[in-house]
């Protein structure tokens, strides 16, 4: 008999249906599975939302009350994709009840709040993860094999930028995400997270930062009255320079005003024998430059690699070589990740992103608001 | 209550893994729909491993004998994902059983099964689909709108390419895709199918082809006994030269010796007043060239459109913008287009691929290689 | 002092004016040159013209009388960028008369004028090239030398299609070049020359070809008189598929109503161990597949090469990496082959086209028009 | 009689050569031009050297004393490409004895030395230009006209990246670009200041900046004698961020160990209804995205224009369509409006670059050095 684990959702909209789909998909790709995970139970705020959420995606039973999903025996993991005002309580209460927690990213609002997830976390027997799930882009992974292998050798620079452009319209409403008590910060927190993440996990810690900040449109109207305005408490965009603890420098950037740039985040590593491109949009590829030996000099150039061979990272789940993988992807291979970390009791580090990862990349954000806000370069201070 | 259909599934592998994907992941993304799939009987040779299946794909039942699968009194659906020589037999006794069936493509061996299929299917009640999934790709329906509403113009050119490179290797074994009494013919039948339909799909009938073809290695390793190699009884490449009855004339080419191409199903359409260009290894993307007005003039030039927005055609059911869809995405929305056939009588055409189209496509197959076996032009007659 | 070596220019229009840049430019890029050319005097129809093209680039004296250049005495080669139909008579002179010769491409309007001119140019003293240019783009150069060293291994395909789109509007006049008599073919003579040179230079000698003609506007404005109507006698496009010698297969097309292809010369070499991309339109790129060993799998992927590094071809001449050429040095790197060849008494082939090279590439051109108008696969015979 | 004009060249490298092949290339492009330019007199240290450059370049004498140049009476254009230590003196002693100056940039070794030579300039009668010759390449002037035009709106990001890779290995050799007192600064200089005119040309004044700077390798060979070292003493690479007059913001990088970028200066920028990227390895290209109206919104995306058609700035004077021009045009494109100014008394800006340009551009370095070295946000002031 094929052993179970049972799952508890929070929220069901775009993080809770990226999810939900991730964990049906686990069977029918990474096969065998150390335990079938059943959707047990999943909790949203509209009763008639949830309810259909639970029949679409496949949950036994729905809630209204979160807590309910805690408390639920059946539930041994809690996947928090509640917005990140909804991040601290709910998964600390779940690690203390003995619940495997695995929470949407930016792990919480700021550096305060993660601080105390990661001290709670750090305690308990329970694995928790903060699901920065661009780690598990088999592009991204390979770019991390290469890094480790030490073939592109000494690290001079790092630059990225996470550009989106949904909210360039002045009529684009005031969501949650534009409310600093419900986000608590814009696209630093949102978007920057991911390429501060990424800096960490593949070039490594950030020792300073200075900055910049804008909010380009400073009202917009209230989604629940459009007649009305309310005031955006978050920036639209920043830019900062980065010094690594490798001697390394660069910039990241993100914004939702780069008209054009959908879901662009896109990086760029040089080193000293090499260098490493990656772009979200082309996920399922990579571009890496590799310095030949003289008598190949002439070969030498930008690798334009699609990372969908036996040879790459989660590839030998999916589909033959060129068959393209979709963003989704990124969420079955951290989940499996995740469930893996569970069921054989391993580390959900260094691939997966802990809480204490999601901690420290929150005390980078805050040292870039800092910066921005005092025009002074910031040590970063974990 | 929600409404059922149930699904017989022949194979398991490759195809059968992406077709049962596809049903399961209907309701997490086109919902709500016609009626909830349900999986019901699974058919494979190897007992064990058709088990295996049933388990991971999350089937009710299994069976060694395919004929149970249309006996089953709950499966409304055939889902033919057999090899090319078991598409016949299959297929009619289905129809004729009055289930509703989609068949893999190429739709039979050659025109002669495919003709035979095609009058069962003409003349029975039930629906009826050949699986040419890249009519479902995003970029691809943009494609078609985009010619549809004629801002292109007037049609000059078509060229295709479908190029793999997977039996560049001598020791690649004489699997059954190699082997004439099972596929009928090569990468023609296998890959060229697929442009060929593409090409009457977006562009019109073919009127008649020149060709030549390549079988480069001669004899492969026996599967079951590597030590002894046996005949290759298909070709190993082919390159045609085609016209269409609206007076547009290009080639057509498929390999599965092009190194480095991995599913670089190419293709581009030159018109009057722009040009369409489209990459299944990019199948987020169209190129579209459109002539400015004079005024314009300057900005004349591709359109490099990532199709994920709400404007695109299937984007509504999935992410936002910029967060891209995978190879298996197409299954998704060819089976999601057969489900509402199927449940509100429409028709299969001219969206999806009928058996006519798969008749149709088999006798541009069988033109080109008796083209490139008589060194003439060969007219196509339907 | 610096030997000197004079210049006698027939034609002063796009090719002339290419010509004439490319020898003013010789001696600032390749220095010490074997001799330092001297602009004598330029031949041309309209005195007006020809007069300020003496003056614009620099020669010494006009004439409107073709001879006149052949009969000068400072002239030592005679610079031909007369029409295609303009090719025979004055290049046969010329090498009568003892001057060194390099003629445009196509050689001449068909093979039968092509092999007299082939057939003078073998016995005599002097040297003789036709300028096929692009086989000096450095790109093109470095996979010769690819393909020369054998890394690539066996090739199975070939495929070039050279598009332009300058004619797809019907007020486009009928210019000399749409007209047999003056041009032989349309693209075909025009931009298929130089796929064919390409695919001989590249990949070896061709055997078999099939192929379709079409001409899309049948009437044009004449452009003396655009109130009247003339007829298009050329081809407007053709496709079609190619035999080599050594058992490769592809395809070959060239047309000019390919909206959105500007200068779109792009081939495909796909081979054993890799594969090779070239696209005119980045003629400072070439992408080449490189299959890597076991350990460095995961590395292959198309190289993206710019090649304006020192170890590439051509480019100790030009510039520090990255500092891109235009197309204009294809003739600037052309002319001081032929230049080298003159002076120090080398062969022009087999890096330089021959006339040879030029008999037989129209004799390729022959076979393809027989093929169309006679539904047959035509070997080709030199 | 066609007007002349008398060019005294100060340097014979990298940049004399690229000047005098511009001033060579002037009536083969551009015709009929207001004067054509006699190459005068040549300046260099090397007797031997700056001898054979006047022969190769075609200039009527040489000199060892830069000064002659200046007292030469046929001098009446002053083109100074030597290192950045020797701009001030001879330009304002070339000013000042009457001559136009055309300048290398950047236009001094800091903002002091800049001011001095602005202060002269505008005082003077004569025409002067600091050569930004990239305001010059084809697709930025059609960046230019676009932003002018208005259609993209307000402008929320700018970044751009120059990105080289000539000095990663550490046996290359001190150079005097690598020395302060030659210099001024590293790659700030010689590549950021190509990124700050840009900047100011195309978005607007820079009002603040703050930003790190590394030296990556602090001593290396001496150039005369390989076996000592000596120090470097400029930056190696820096990154900034900026803030614009007009709201916008962004970043700023350039560096000489960015391995795999070659003469990588890329930019965005980003606006209400549309975007536009560059990038130098590909000058040919522009990618501008344009924001459609809803009932064309499927055709959104960015146009990848190749800026070689009729209605593109600079090209009526080139080649047909996709006849792609080289980094070496732009000087041409240059020092024909240094001409056209200088003949006909037209202003030099704000096309041209002025000194008053070269010297703002100045400033802003200073200010990212600044900022770095105090860790503070500079606001830049002229």
């Amino acid at each position: 008999m094929n052993k179970e684990i049972g799952i508890g959702m929070l929220g069901y909209a775009f993080m809770g249906k990226a999810h939900s789909h991730a964990w049906t998909d686990l069977p029918i790709f990474f096969w065998p599975l150390p335990a079938i995970p059943r959707l047990i139970i999943v909790y949203g705020r509209h009763e008639e939302r949830v309810k259909d959420a639970m029949v679409r995606y496949g949950f036994k039973r729905y809630t209204t009350d979160w807590r309910e999903v805690i408390r639920d025996p059946e539930v041994e993991i809690l996947d928090n994709c509640l917005p990140n005002y909804m991040h601290k309580d709910p998964c600390i209460e779940a690690v203390e009840a003995g619940k495997h927690v695995v929470c949407e990213k930016p792990l919480a609002r700021d550096s305060i709040e993660a601080r105390e997830m990661r001290d709670v976390a750090k305690k308990a027997k329970v694995k928790t993860m903060c699901a920065f799930n661009y780690r598990f882009v088999p592009a991204v992974r390979l770019a991390k094999k290469i890094l480790e292998e030490g073939i592109l050798g000494r690290v001079f620079h790092f630059r990225a930028r996470y550009l989106q452009d949904w909210i360039v319209s002045p009529e684009f409403p005031l969501v949650w995400r534009l409310r600093k008590e419900y986000a608590g910060s814009g696209p630093l927190g949102d978007l920057g997270s991911h390429i501060i993440d990424l800096a960490r996990f593949l070039v490594g810690e950030i020792t300073a930062v200075t900055g910049v900040t804008r909010t380009f449109i400073e009202e917009r109207p209230l989604p629940e009255d459009p007649t009305k305005k309310g005031k955006v408490t978050v920036e639209d965009a920043f830019s900062a320079t980065v010094e690594f603890e490798n001697g390394a420098i660069g910039t990241l950037e993100a914004s939702r005003f780069a008209t054009g740039r959908k879901n662009y985040n896109n990086f760029e590593i040089n080193c000293e024998k090499g260098s490493i491109e990656f772009n979200l949009e082309r996920l399922n590829e990579l571009r890496v430059y590799v310095v030949e030996p003289d008598e190949r000099k002439y070969l030498e150039g930008w690798h334009e690699i699609i990372v969908t061979d036996p040879a790459h990272p989660f590839i030998e789940y999916y589909w033959p070589p060129g068959h393209i993988l979709g963003w989704e992807h990124t969420f079955v291979n951290e989940l499996h990740h995740f469930l893996d970390c569970v069921v054989n009791d391993k580390d959900v580090g260094p691939y997966g992103a802990t809480f204490e990862d999601g901690y420290r990349c929150a005390v980078v954000c805050d040292a870039i608001l800092k910066a921005a806000e005092e025009g002074k370069r910031i040590a970063v201070e974990y």
